[in-house]
């Protein structure tokens, strides 16, 4: 891992961008020394530049709480080389402009690879960053992509909680996947999102495997997650990471 | 109103038992005189004895976090005469013992009386209890049962907010009358109630007017709203009461 850039924003909070690899990503720190913070990874639908005035929202939101934050590009998203899931996402797109329902083979041909591909590089930047002083464990994971989360707190032990916010195309596979969930999860589920599929994500969250699972439901669209969820996010990692 | 008993609880809240009229009531008041706190009502299921524990624990953490919280007895229970529902009730009881679906028939002639009963009663004690010192508007709902704080939400304007825990037996009447409700609302559901129709419950959400409204889902069974709500509740009451 090489870090390419740093600044430190107006509150104090250290930026610094990174390359891990191929993968370029952003890590925030607290401005001054202090006793290692639980590492938050901040999941996203891909182009770090376009998500950024989001994810630095949110980073900025977990360091005032005492969490270190990370992000990733996804595969095929930003600057990276596109995927083989090029094909897939273009049909995905003539389904929902024609107003067909998506297949499940399409949802499948789109987010498994993703999945293959992005959980591990979510590993490497686990192992990459967690040495650096500052950071220590227990890890959490927040936000979409909802099937990358799934996978992620199946397969690495050092992910402790998570809270994963609802999506549409999460392949069958996953549904027996998230079974197998035994850690804390808090799911977020804008309740009047055009673009989601409700029911679909009502079942997920029953299909989850954990015994301390909880969902909020919230008005105002697929990008109007209140502001106060940001605070129930922090409690939960709080409860769970500290 | 009249007050019929004091006692300083160890942590030092007020508690104050009371009768308007013929109900039985209790209010909880900070220790030590400050500015006037916003009320909240404690809504329950009837029978001030056997819930006392659950709703002095409530009321100790509504006291704890700047609020004045208060409840009454619900007509037909506790000590107070039975009520014209009692064969409706009878007849619920017929139905879930013998694993029969439970009538819309029945549940209008069990919950609609006992909701025209008790929300003037409800609105009877905030007009005694706003005018003490140490006490003042606006005012929150929290609790069951839902019928109530539906009607109580859509009639009573000095209500700001409510806290409405989900539950089965919600009569259609009041389906209409939940689309009428402006105010901010946040509804607890016990995902795993078998006592409870989770279908129904997302029905009703779903059919509040509000536009911001909020579900919170959790494990645990009927009675196992985890601690944790107790205090997205408040912090839910001090962004609508303060």
């Amino acid at each position: 891992m090489r870090f390419t850039s740093q600044q430190r924003l107006d509150d104090g909070v250290l930026e610094r961008e990174f390359t891990l690899g191929e993968i370029p990503g952003i890590l925030w720190t607290p401005g001054s020394a202090s006793a290692p913070a639980p590492l938050i990874l901040l999941g996203h639908p891909g182009g770090l530049h376009r998500m950024y005035p989001r994810l630095v929202a949110r980073a900025r939101h977990s360091v005032a709480e005492g969490f270190a934050a990370a992000t990733i590009e996804l595969p095929g998203s930003g600057d990276r080389p596109r995927s083989a899931a090029e094909e897939a996402r273009a049909d995905l797109r003539r389904a929902l402009e024609a107003g067909e329902p998506v297949d499940d083979e399409i949802v499948d041909r789109l987010v498994l690879p993703l999945v293959d591909e992005a959980v591990p590089e979510w590993r490497a930047t686990l192992d990459a960053l967690l040495p650096l002083p500052g950071i220590g464990g227990p890890v959490g994971y927040a936000g979409g992509v909802i099937a990358i989360g799934i996978r992620l707190a199946v397969v690495e032990p050092r992910i402790a909680a998570a809270v994963l916010f609802a999506g549409s195309f999460v392949p069958r596979a996953l549904f027996e996947e998230a079974r197998q969930i035994t850690n804390p999860l808090l799911v977020l589920l804008q309740w009047d999102d055009e673009g989601n599929d409700r029911q679909m994500a009502l079942d997920l969250f029953d299909a989850f495997g954990t015994k301390e699972k909880t969902l909020h439901a919230n008005m105002g669209g697929h990008t109007g997650v209140p502001h106060f969820e940001g605070d129930d996010g922090s409690r939960f990692f709080a409860r769970h990471l500290k």
